[in-house]
């Protein structure tokens, strides 16, 4: 099982396919719904459950989805090894902005349900599927073309996006493993405008937000 | 004064105009300096020290800027209110990959010299000026475009952009304050592609991230 806090999320959670076991409350009537069982606690006793410093109203206890086969779209991002917990958050987040609905993650990319990522999609967790499987596997089987990122790749600003891909993006120190890379098709780059010498480049998400930008453009 | 951690981000200070008073480290040879004091702490020395639950090699006691007058450059980001330590720094180090020389900051921004500002950044805080000014009184004056960004704004992705502009953006949770937006000659809009009812947008700097990505766009 896996927690969410707070009303705000805890209320999308009524309108997706996750099922609540009980949600612990300072303020049941705020919530106002009789199909869960609302337990009505104190702020300390909430204090105790969250994983938050300074807990909101409400926490949620809820089941894991169950694993089922997934298909694949038409568009998907696939994370290679993100191990941050804000950063699968943010692209969870930009996934739903994008209507992109599914997210392919190496088994060592970090867990959906930990609340730090749970947290930070703001909600986008129940719209988007998240799904786990051996990588270079699943890669050498799609029939979406593998794209991915590198220095030398095809200028994002007149790439022109296939009907059905995938996007890879890799671990935030050490970028794409070997074998995944050499299951790309196509690769492409985010032109750099500012002058600076350093090897420091954007954030993974920032990066995957101003490319799918670009791969989304009317 | 402010502190700067770890040898990597102290090494881009070299290069800058911010001046280190000294810098204590487990490693001083590491650093292979004679121009600055180094002090030799052990690890435990520089867990007092620092800001960070796991301190990396060194810190650095550096000086503020001197505040200056600026001047008007012909790209800038206007921050009306930002909040988040996270947000300003990938906001500094997005204004950096773009080539963004200067950031204007509300008095109520936050205070770049944070910690967690200076350590997001990854050290692009040296190669962009962030000033903090009046912002009706600098928006009102400015000869540059200022553009916000609003649900009803113009489409980014057809937008044409001024030769000379301010990129407004605001709070995170309340948006511009309605004195700021009074002074923005021209707002634009992200297309929202994905299907969520749901009002959580992007985070202000993702979203900033696209928009220049568009703004950029060669």
């Amino acid at each position: 099982m896996f927690l969410v806090e707070g009303n705000k999320i805890i209320c999308e959670l009524f309108n997706s396919n996750f099922k609540i076991k009980e949600i612990f409350s300072t303020d049941p009537q705020k919530l106002d719904r009789t199909d869960v069982p609302i337990t009505h606690v104190s702020e300390n006793e909430l204090k105790k459950i969250s994983f938050l410093k300074n807990p909101k109203d409400s926490v949620a206890l809820c089941y894991l989805k169950t694993e089922e086969k997934f298909e694949d779209q038409n568009v998907q991002l696939v994370l290679d090894g993100i191990q941050d917990p804000g950063n699968l958050g943010t692209i969870i987040r930009l996934a739903d902005w994008f209507g992109i609905e599914q997210i392919i993650c190496s088994e060592d990319t970090v867990d959906v349900y930990n609340p730090k990522v749970i947290m930070s999609t703001m909600g986008s967790f129940t719209r988007v599927n998240v799904v786990y499987t051996d990588l270079v596997e699943y890669l050498s089987e799609t029939k979406n073309v593998n794209i991915g990122t590198d220095m030398e790749g095809e200028n994002i600003y007149t790439f022109q996006k296939p009907e059905k891909f995938n996007l890879i993006l890799g671990n935030e120190g050490n970028g794409m493993r070997p074998e995944t890379e050499k299951l790309l098709q196509k690769s492409i780059s985010i032109p750099r405008f500012g002058k600076s010498q350093s090897t420091e480049s954007l954030n993974v998400s920032m990066a995957a937000g101003i490319i799918l930008g670009q791969l989304f453009r009317v």
